[in-house]
């Protein structure tokens, strides 16, 4: 395999007034526009360039791309081929997150650990493109020392070894091709969380996601106890007592005030409840777990999870019945797997979170490795076209002009 | 009260090249230039200003710049006067930090946290020179009401709650006034990191901090079981063996590790190990104080334990034997005030950290509140001269401007 050269990196920021219609609103984010810090990582073949992004929801967005900017120092300063970088995944992983300097600012969380994210899958993005592969098949291909070459092992070895790990792979090996079978025929189940956004009107709900056929329904709570349990009750009448109905709190509530509200929601029967409070608290989502178990309701949460240790936390104490991965709130495809790895050696589900920008197209891919290659129980790039990034960019693309210049958006700076 | 208006503000860049000497150096952070992302909030008084800043170690400390600024487009959108703020600073703080956009980024974690951390205690800053007092003075003569209002106690209650708080803080009041006397009889008792810095040789410990009067020592460990053990060794030759030895590894560490590699180093009788793991690894250091309970050691944290939620965790599970608060890596004075009372209330002392910049002067203020005001068992502003501004603002500064010039640094943007 013949390599590029990187000739040259992009940063953007890209963001869609989504808040004008209340798409993605819920009780801790009233008026989102779902939005993206971009990574492009040019090369020496101008046909060939990787992307990566990480969503975000407007506003700070700029921070992040400071924080892309501030990786790219790094990048530079080790100068690393891309076949050094693949063959040392987890290696160049470690440098970017352990920058003697920049390691105060996080470490691995929040604004840093959403730029490791981007700038890493942009390298995942180019690699999968040079191998000529979609990125689930580049990783479903890949031998099981291959994989575990790309995490970072720190603070992972009181949950899963290295070693453990490739054992677990390889013991998968006999059955990926009759995996990848089942996914060409069958797909890979999904749900969806349009039908119960907290700002749209009861109208809105469940109508179209019914008439597309989905069979499993996500709706935010948080507002108040009745008025939720009415949402709810209209949603479990329209999907009827099979379709399975789960509850989202975006993080609004203390601990005990989570148990007591889920308990006055237990009669529609909701599969789990999401984020009930702070992302941050391992402690208080066990005992909410331990609390809901009798009500038969599981506790999902993962999507703010800063990183794999916390991950590791949650997945030990018993405080995530679902675990909620996301693409690029972790660092990248490589912290994603070591999640779901130890997520495996702990039978606990993963579920990816999606809905964002990139989101979707990129949980797709993990989600079909992780069905293929990791567990026991579908082609896309998150490249964004030309003519988005010309419209969409932020302050200078055409639309937000064109939104500044009506009044209906003041530009942030 | 007659309060000043808000005519603007400014932030800041500021880096000293620390590195040059390998002071600050540790197992993780090999060659800090210590810095601060600084704020000022200027009023309708000439002579009034709010200064604020949060610690940083060089580069990336334009991420918390932009950061701020971002916080700043919030604190404009709310457009409280000070009498409001201050009259609510809970509250004010909770809009901070739940920004319905820029929440996505942490929440409360890393850069925005720190941002916050500078921001908020800016204000503090300047409330304490409104009232003409030093901020521990305002904050011993504060009621408890009032100082429970500066709280956000969101995600708190299942530790501590708002009214439990009061009757604690209600219960010291008779105490105050012979704890402020005490103060001024005989100061505060100190420790010193100087003397054992990673990169500084052997003949440099302990002896300038000794021939200060020094009597708590603490040193930097993990670069090698052997190694530590003779640094250690010679400083405890040199402090004898009555004097306070501690040690500090700086994350370095897996879990089991941390235990197998203190047990190695017991004979020097260390008070605690300080960060043996991942900051965020809180059933980790539940684990490590366990296993190093027989040996006498106990276990410090707190210095990159990004929030209240965190500290909760850590001071209920028994991971923290030590809590060290960070005056602006937690979101200011504010939620510091919190954490010193969760800690008060579950039993820990409370031993701030220190060293970068600001920090030292930021911790006499909390730390003699803390004496007067919370527990049972001194005057300075945070305010930077305006010389040193001019000579250390990156990259423009004049002294950052001779080290380009002379090749010492590259300019990091």
């Amino acid at each position: 395999m013949a390599y590029p050269t990187v000739s040259g990196f992009s940063v953007k920021d890209i963001r869609f007034p989504t808040s004008l219609e209340a798409h993605g609103s819920d009780a801790m984010h009233t008026d989102p526009d779902y939005s993206c810090a971009y990574v492009i990582v040019h090369t020496s073949d101008n046909n060939l360039s990787g992307h990566g992004l990480t969503f975000t929801t407007g506003n700070g967005t700029q921070i992040v791309v400071a924080a892309i900017n501030g990786l790219l120092r790094v990048v530079k300063e080790l100068s690393w081929d891309l076949e050094t970088i693949f063959s040392n995944f987890g290696e160049f992983w470690r440098k970017l997150t352990s920058d003697s300097q920049m390691r105060w600012l996080g470490p691995e969380k929040g604004v840093m650990h959403l730029a490791t994210g981007a700038l890493v899958n942009a390298y995942w993005d180019l690699w999968a493109k040079i191998e000529k592969k979609p990125l689930w098949k580049l990783l479903v291909d890949m031998s099981p020392e291959q994989l575990v070459n790309t995490i970072d092992w720190r603070y992972m070895s009181d949950a899963l070894t290295k070693e453990e790990a490739v054992e677990m792979l390889k013991k998968r090996i006999p059955f990926k091709e009759r995996r990848i079978e089942d996914l060409k025929q069958k797909g890979y189940p999904v749900y969806i969380t349009s039908a119960g956004w907290l700002g749209y009107s009861d109208e809105k709900l469940c109508q179209e996601a019914l008439s597309k056929g989905f069979t499993r329904f996500k709706a935010k709570v948080g507002k108040g106890v009745e008025e939720d349990l009415h949402r709810l009750k209209v949603i479990r009448e329209e999907i009827g007592p099979d379709r399975i109905l789960m509850t989202d709190a975006n993080q609004v509530w203390d601990v005990e005030e989570a148990v007591d509200w889920m308990k006055k929601l237990a009669e529609v029967k909701p599969l789990w409840i999401e984020e009930p409070t702070s992302p941050d608290d391992i402690m208080g989502h066990a005992y909410i777990s331990e609390q809901l178990k009798p009500y038969g309701i599981g506790v999902a949460t993962g999507e703010m999870c800063q990183n794999r240790v916390m991950f590791k936390q949650f997945l030990k104490s018993g405080g995530m019945q679902f675990c909620q991965i996301d693409t690029c709130r972790l660092g990248g495809v490589n912290e994603n797997i070591a999640v779901m790895l130890m997520a495996e050696k702990l039978n606990i589900p993963v579920c990816p979170h999606a809905g964002g920008v990139g989101l979707c197209e990129m949980v797709m891919h993990l989600s079909m490795f992780y069905y293929c290659s990791i567990t026991d129980s579908m082609e896309n790039s998150t490249e964004m076209t030309e003519k988005a990034i010309e419209q969409w960019e932020y302050p200078t693309g055409s639309e937000w002009q064109k939104l500044f210049a009506a009044g209906t958006f003041k530009q942030e700076y």
